[in-house]
């Protein structure tokens, strides 16, 4: 078994409002950033596992996001790396 | 002027107690994947913004995370990619 460190970003689906996202922006605007146009905040895991290779590493963190980490309905992830620890 | 999307890690710097992570792996154990161990929850930003070139895009969002996007005393933040939109 080998330690591994999963990165994995968890987003708002496209199409989806972004509440957050649209409050970023507008607070961008007032500090002077006008060029800013559409922003999206998601969350940014970091997971430290043990797995037998890098394979097995990401498919358990998929299960992981289908099961808890991500919500099916508004959200999209994607496994960013996969990283000996 | 060139649309760029600029993607962005926030996470809690190392040594600073990260609860909701503290959450996560507690809550990952109990639903049967005992083999995960440390694990960090951040911010994921997406930004649409516009931009002479990357290094400028890259530099005016780092202005950004310094001023709102991130917490100078608890939390780290990378650029984690430049990409013209």
């Amino acid at each position: 078994m080998t330690r591994f460190r999963v990165a994995v970003h968890i987003v708002p689906r496209k199409g989806i409002l972004d509440p957050q996202g649209k409050a970023v922006a507008d607070a961008l605007h007032a500090l002077g950033f006008p060029s800013v146009g559409d922003v999206r905040v998601g969350r940014h895991l970091v997971l430290d596992l043990e797995a037998a290779d890098a394979a097995e590493a990401d498919t358990r963190v998929r299960a992981m996001c289908d099961k808890l980490l991500a919500n099916p309905v508004t959200e999209d992830y994607e496994i960013a790396g996969v990283t000996p620890a």
